[in-house]
């Protein structure tokens, strides 16, 4: 990008005060930004650094009073995150949007359609009757398995791989290594203690502004006609795995290396901690909270809960109960100490300190 | 697939009730199915839908009797459940065996051989002396390293990532992005506090039918010689760590994100639930049974025990503590009224409140 | 390789008993090995087999005292453990550099330089202004975006996805599967309870000599100029998630499936064991040494302690009370008899039976 100060303000409707003439070429942070680049300050504790910054430009409060001279420009706005933010968002469309056309060598099955305005990495494979629309983004190495459909201005990372017949919707960003369709893990135990493998012919689908993290992987759906179901705005973090026939409520978060198992149904806006895990075949309200590392085993009913353990509780009982247990040494002892007061001290009192 | 109904019941040793006469294309769940697909009647709670399903054809218990007037025709066999599953498998052995062949541009390497009926995606890429056996399936992106051995019937997805010398057997599935055959986690600590690399030079062998998810990873033995072995029959799920020098025995099944360190032993008919992570240098006893989210720092001896916890105990014993422990507020201010009453209360008594 | 008995002594400085001239084309465990191949024994544990192996030659202690016949060759050393590593490195060496060159096809963008003696594996694909060391190897299906530069010796494995902009040292291994620059997972909630994705413009930078598993994902920092840092020496294991402008810190070891949340600044020489979990924005002193499946919610501030837990605190602690955790209901027990005995056993006495 390349925009003198003035420019930047108009976009953000702000009010230049210093030399608006000066071009910007980049985005910095305020303490580490150089000469040529635009930062913000909104956290008043960062402060100091209005007053040494090499940024030539700042977004600042509009009640902003410099309590020491400034030799940086400033734009006034309203709020100067959300207006550094929306730099960021323009400077990004313009990096991410760069790459179009085809690289060669690349694969495109019988009877596929892509949009206008997209970009097929080298070494994408695109399998039969694919249907992609406007402005998609398929980097290398994506595989698109036959049958699928994938929404305008998505964009598919590197070696992504997506398992014939899923269907993707608008405006959803896949990161790279991630598998959407893999088979349910389903398996008939045998007589003879083997198993045998239920054929998984469900697909998955994925609704619009969906966001989803690096190598997670989302199962399909065993039976024909089902599909393990991601709502609209749903964001997966990485390394989540999704079973078949979850279904998972819009605008749902879910943080890293979590994993929900079949056939389990998550509400919406609700919002899981790092590596929680959710047994199969239970429903979890809207507005569920999870502590990290936590486990369900259970329904939540209740919507607007928070939820901590193993497996979890209110978090709040959660805490308290692990404070005692931190202390359950002394309070074994002090049981003992009682025992012996009271005189029940008979040999029934557990040993408990190998 | 295009059979008539009379056909498929032939298929199934079923009796045909209507008119055989109409051509199914697909199956479908009852309440779902369209005209020209098959369904299935199996949990009486479903029954109500067959009064009103559009399926063609549904297949029913030979004793099933209708309560109402029906519009489609029935199949009337000993087990709805599993002949639905069998034409579930004829369904997917027809899709899954639709390619063959060899997709262009892909890479084979020097003295390496593939039998009859394979396929062979573009992208894929196969190094030196490589065999592999008739009917395989190599899908797009897939990197098969030099002198890899691969059975019959199996199939590799897309991006599977396959490292030199590993030996897989006939009748596998293997889910897209898994990683076979990557370093142990080896490194020797040296005087100045950084580690040296121990190169792992040992393989992965794994033997047939044995099934695994996406994104998993197995890595290879750290000596000569030495190889991490999948048995039998066994069954990974996604998103699983498989260390170097672990065997797991046959028919064992592993529900994801769990994770077995270096050279542990895991005997026949396991089942493990997801998230579960067992320490290294370990022999886990056949038939044992682990709940999500467990721990294992000690062998298990006894074979066909139920355990839980952090680290893990017996199942029935963790859940009876795990109800005490979600109580320890209460039973800590019980135990302080009783010192209260008896007199010990010492400055002793902590406080475990915040 | 291919050496005589005599010439792997004259590496090793060790001293030749026994016939030195036969030729060594492997390296095995004495218990396997077969002629043609070098053992050692170091554990006296293994002491018997010596008597007995095939090996044609055994690397031993020249304190070694045979107690019978040996039919093998000898080759005394200072310390055989030591001696045998530094076979297996040369060993190593000649098998992952025998590849080199570059196959095709593959694809190289605009301006991207790589040094000398590159091995570039069909399907690879490199963007536009890379900049590659010399001796560096590029397994087929690696993706590298634009503007990565990676140091000498790097050897990068099949499939690995490398975002723009990031950085890699010198002497770094990358396995296979894993994703280094993916979007942080940062989304500002907005009123309608759905989210905006924050564009993630930072990068990622890894110093020389880190060891990275497979299916790993580190994320990129969010603002502009700032970095995921991943410090000279680090051992990260395989499925380990590392959050956007997370710091570890030099020499720091990571096993498999821990996931560290955004911000937080892991310390030197540090040990965290498999499936650990790290909050957000926390500070991790050097020399921390953590449990599997622990769970770290507060800063460690001294260095050095060892910590187990879900929140973690001391592992002996956590023992202890997990112990006192196991006997719970009796504790219920020995409680509830107490009261009864001294007359307190009010309906306050809370049942915990089911």
């Amino acid at each position: 990008m390349e925009f003198t100060i003035n420019q930047l303000a108009g976009m953000l409707s702000g009010q230049v005060k210093g030399d608006g003439s000066e071009k910007i070429t980049m985005l910095g942070k305020i303490q580490d930004a150089k000469k040529g680049q635009i930062s913000f300050l909104s956290n008043p504790k960062y402060e100091q650094y209005i007053y040494t910054t090499n940024a030539s430009a700042v977004i600042v409060s509009k009640d902003f009073v410099p309590r020491k001279e400034l030799s940086t420009t400033l734009i006034l706005v309203d709020d100067p995150y959300t207006s550094f933010t929306r730099l960021l968002e323009e400077y990004h469309k313009l990096v991410s949007f760069q790459k179009s056309g085809v690289e060669q060598p690349s694969f495109m099955g019988e009877n596929s359609v892509i949009g206008k305005g997209f970009y097929r990495g080298a070494f994408s494979y695109i399998g039969n009757n694919v249907k992609i629309g406007d402005n998609a983004k398929i980097y290398p190495h994506v595989f698109v398995g036959d049958n699928v459909v994938i929404g305008n201005d998505t964009i598919i990372h590197a070696g992504v791989k997506i398992y014939a017949d899923t269907r993707i919707g608008s405006n959803c960003v896949i990161h790279a290594g991630t598998v959407i369709g893999s088979d349910g893990f389903g398996f008939a135990p045998q007589e003879d203690g083997s198993y045998k493998t239920i054929p998984q012919l469900g697909t998955v689908v994925i609704e619009d502004d969906v966001a989803i993290g690096a190598n997670t992987v989302i199962d399909c759906a065993t039976l024909f006609g089902d599909a393990t179901l991601i709502h609209k705005g749903v964001k997966l973090d990485n390394l989540i795995q999704i079973a078949h026939n979850v279904e998972v409520g819009s605008n749902t978060v879910i943080a890293a290396q979590s994993g929900i198992s079949g056939s389990t149904k998550i509400g919406e806006n609700c919002m899981f901690a790092g590596q929680v895990g959710i047994a199969g075949h239970l429903v979890v309200a809207n507005n569920t909270s999870i502590g990290a590392q936590s486990g369900i085993s259970k329904s939540i009913k209740d919507p607007g809960q928070r939820l901590l353990g193993y497996p979890a509780f209110d978090i709040g009982g959660y805490f308290k109960s692990y404070v005692v247990f931190k202390n359950l040494p002394e309070v074994n002892q002090r049981l003992r100490d009682l025992e012996k007061k009271v005189g029940s001290g008979e040999s029934k009192s557990i040993s408990v300190d190998h």
